[in-house]
């Protein structure tokens, strides 16, 4: 039977206490972590959000019927326990905050009784995810996930305060938008008052955060929530948190140092980690070039080596034919990995293909000084050992080659460069590698479409020096002011300086081809809003719940939110979504095909 | 033509300059105020969100094509202009942060030109509210729009620096959620992976804020976005946000003080108004008894009187038989309005019919010491000596009776007080007056459904003392531990300790008319994570955009929200909600009846 906290005060958290309060009578509240009976006493850890405490249940000291209370406790009963502090005679523990001390019970409460919890609440349970997600309550007071949730509201924190003080205002903008057909898919929310039309939930604050610099705010930022209504994968939620900025009267420069300051004052203060000043900054092409990859992870080597000019007139024709189609050779040299058996060789060779590949050569130097080629057949001794030396390869060490177009070859390497890593666990745990990447390419060739894309979007400036291209029609080589922030191989976010001159905005827009007017149905009411007066301005936004994840090593990107979806974007404890009652889809003048794909396709 | 800003940076922003800066050369950035030419002199008053600096150009200084630009330069052009500080040799503004001082423009860039906006941008305007929407990136460069956004900032600001020393955490909660059929009605978001399944925008965080705490949290909060699809009114907005709270181990007393606090700090900080310690309290009783409201406006006085013992025996079968059905009388004196001519009496008639009075009596005490009264003919005039007496008038006031069971007697007349007080405008407009209004009742009787309700939410933990008439059936004298803090009259926001011990949970559904299984069935997976172990816990939520209205002296609560909706729930910027694709239909197994009402009847 529960009892009333009536008349009761909690003095404390549990693991505020330390040698200081002994002799201090207090009352603690909790959940029962465990109970012993030892001899003629009976010991109760209880915890709560700081940590435990050990309670003494002396029947001399809290009565006979005190004692029989305690005698009846189980976990997760949740108690009120008044006593005096003292120091633990015995079994000290180190481990734990308040080890040399305990509270000698002179009366208990029952707040509430429990259940046999169906897991441990207790740190590294092998519980399955399903199970932690349906009783996400109890899943929640594990000290891990306590840990996780706790950071996460003093990095936002944190966030805050540093936004604040660099002038940034946060303005809630809103969630009932207009559905557009560019980008994700919108999850949309049907109208009752206008039938037929619908609101979406945004993807981001992109367009109203651009319309406050058109308003004048100069600096705004928001923790804001975002939605995308698309398959799930690992470190994907259909509801997100982004910290979102946006700044007026500035250039790259500016965007780049402030949200660095940002993040370097918040990894110090949340985690006591130190981010080198400046953050290294590398451009869209180096980082391709070095790691095949916009996000690379620079916390180990194994860098991409173009050797296009080595094999240039080889004799093997899928590195030959390569170059010939303009495309490039590129290698990796895994050290240490030269005996590797041809299982696993064969195993990299269908990754290369499954990320794009016509195939993955390779030349294994052998630590007995043997070497074993795919292709040593079409070349000769001479240019395998500059090919060798080239890769700077030692006896013992795997070098492994790709020959495309520039971008799969790169690509498919760094691909492999990171399985690679991740399996021969070359990759320190305990670094945090920031890294800007700088200089994207304005525009990305879409070989479904057959024409120019914008890789940001069409408001995201060029370099000036590089406008002029912008009607010679090599656009290809255009590169835009546009920055994304990585941290260890992770694409935390990115952002773009926006063209706030009309002039350079139409070149653009006929650049994609798209004319003024087609623009204005697409971009309609920002389009309008540039007319009245638009200040330079430039933002960025970075994923809340990567960094978070980063921060703790969590697993997941579930393990630092609080009530996640899963992978098929519904809610384990709470069955969302469900169905509604007939009379609320009468409103919205609304009707589901029951039978789904079925009744679509009549 | 827009120019480009490269190569410029901006010193700071207008209106943090001052006669420190005399001599300096810098560059600010902003939106041309207006522009006037003075002889052989241009002067510019340029804004940005800090206030105004007057640029002076002078062909002399800023050479002759700068001189030119200067002269083309029209409203909300953003300039960008580099020159000296000095001082103003003529037309010191004293009103003006920046009036003694001016720039003299050294070189100008014009960095977006501007149409002529549709409405002046400057304080105080009569523009039409749809206007001012449809352009709300230009209605928003207003000062005083600036400064209600600007403000709302702060205000979160210092809630969450307060909060986070109070020890709470802010932890964010899902958006997509299960839909209920409890409260009001929600915002549908359908599911694509679970055809005929819907998700709900939450109405409020309720659930989970009571789960994290079952998690263990111990002090929860979060600035949470909540959502209703109910028809507007001037106070409302389909989505708004709210301040919610929650604690464990709590008794009222503590959330109470906490609450306080938080306000009291906030207030002083944000706007300097002090706040009284502590915050006035009133039963809900008393605030009914003496302002006929449950969120008494006490800025002012006109207090409802009992005065069902004078007139229980009187005559006046109106009186009389009001007090036989268990009813009572109760009046107001509206002082120096007891000449007040037929019309207006006839008006307050009308209004207490329709407020739900069957009429209004009256009488009224003339500047003439003479008296007339609606029932003057139905009462001795010794009795209407003794009612004039007991409602403490004076020649020259006007005395407004009602006659009915309590809740109409009291209400109708807190209406007509509230309406005379605006009226009369007897309202201190420069006065906070916080309220909290406590010991609602636990149960509310429903004519329309023939039995009792909860009048907060069945979780509410009735007083101790009550809970034994849970079962002998006097169910409306319950009061319950709910609390609200209301300002100005105007109801922030409430709460209310819950229900932590089972047995009492199981009395309350019992008393509210449903068995255990019938509540399992609605509040599912609450009701089963209270099974295994639940804290005591209270918590509390208060409307932000309300308080930052009554903050700002904003007309409406329009004025403090970026982008906000007008009355049928549209966006007029956006022109949200809007249709959609087929496609985007046949995904979601969506079939819209585009002839509304009609299609559904068929």
């Amino acid at each position: 039977m529960a009892e009333s906290m009536q008349g009761l005060h909690r003095s404390c958290r549990c693991a505020e206490l330390s040698e200081a309060n002994i002799g201090q009578t207090v009352t603690l509240m909790g959940w029962v972590q465990k109970r012993r009976n030892l001899g003629s006493l009976i010991f109760v850890d209880l915890r709560d959000r700081s940590g435990l405490m050990q309670i003494l249940f002396d029947e001399k000291i809290v009565g006979s019927e005190g004692f029989a209370r305690a005698g009846g406790v189980r976990s997760e009963y949740v108690l009120a326990v008044t006593g005096r502090v003292q120091k633990r005679e015995a079994a000290i523990n180190e481990n734990l905050k308040t080890g040399s001390i305990e509270l000698a019970a002179e009366s208990i409460r029952v707040l509430s009784e429990s259940e046999v919890p169906p897991f441990p609440i207790e740190d590294g349970i092998k519980t399955k995810d399903e199970l932690r997600l349906k009783y996400r309550y109890l899943d929640l007071r594990r000290p891990e996930m306590q840990k996780n949730l706790i950071l996460r509201s003093q990095v936002t924190n944190l966030i805050r305060k540093y936004m604040a003080e660099d002038g940034f205002l946060e303005i809630e903008t809103p969630m009932l938008q207009k559905s557009t057909p560019e980008g994700a898919r919108d999850y949309l929310v049907p109208s009752r008052v206008h039938p037929g039309s619908f609101y979406a939930l945004p993807q981001s604050p992109q367009l109203f955060k651009q319309l406050l610099m058109v308003s004048g705010f100069d600096r705004y930022f928001q923790i804001a929530r975002c939605f995308r209504d698309e398959d799930l994968r690992a470190d994907r939620q259909p509801e997100f948190t982004q910290v979102d900025l946006e700044m007026s009267f500035v250039d790259m420069e500016d965007v780049l140092e402030t949200t660095s300051r940002l993040l370097r004052n918040v990894f110090r203060d949340a985690i006591g980690v130190e981010i080198p000043d400046p953050i290294p900054r590398m451009t869209w092409q180096e980082a391709m070039e070095r790691f095949g990859s916009d996000k690379p992870d620079t916390r180990f080597g194994m860098e991409l080596i173009d050797v296009s000019d080595v094999v240039a007139d080889c004799g093997f024709s899928v590195f030959t034919s390569a170059l010939a189609s303009k495309g490039t050779v590129r290698g990796i040299n895994v050290r240490g990995q030269g005996d590797m058996g041809r299982k696993k060789i064969d195993k990299l060779v269908d990754l290369a293909k499954a990320c794009g590949a016509k195939g993955l050569a390779y030349i294994q130097c052998r630590s007995d000084d043997t070497v074993k080629s795919s292709f040593s057949k079409f070349m000769s001794e001479e240019k395998m050992s500059d090919l060798i030396k080239a890769m700077d390869a030692q006896a013992g060490d795997l070098l492994l080659f790709t020959a495309d177009r520039f971008k799969t070859a790169v690509e498919v390497l760094g691909q492999i460069r990171l399985t690679l890593a991740r399996e021969l666990e070359l990759i320190p745990e305990d670094q945090f590698n920031f890294l800007w990447v700088v200089d994207f390419p304005a525009f990305e060739w879409s070989d479904e479409q057959n024409r120019f894309l914008a890789m940001h979007h069409p408001f995201t400036m060029p370099y000036e020096e590089d406008l002029d291209k912008l009607e010679s029609g090599d656009l290809s080589s255009i590169r835009s002011k546009a920055y994304d922030i990585v941290l260890n191989g992770v694409e935390l976010g990115g952002g773009s300086i926006r063209i706030h001159q009309d002039d350079i905005q139409e070149r653009m827009f006929k650049a994609l081809g798209f004319s003024l007017e087609e623009a204005r149905d697409r971009f309609g009411f920002l389009l309008t809003a540039f007319e009245y007066g638009v200040p330079p301005h430039a933002g960025l936004a970075f994923g809340l719940d990567r960094m978070i994840m980063l921060m703790t090593s969590a697993d997941s990107i579930r393990d630092v939110i609080a009530f996640p979806k899963v992978k098929d974007a519904s809610d384990l404890m709470t069955q969302a979504p469900g169905p509604v009652d007939d009379k609320q889809l009468e409103e919205l003048y609304l009707k589901t095909l029951s039978d789904g794909q079925e009744k679509i396709k009549e």
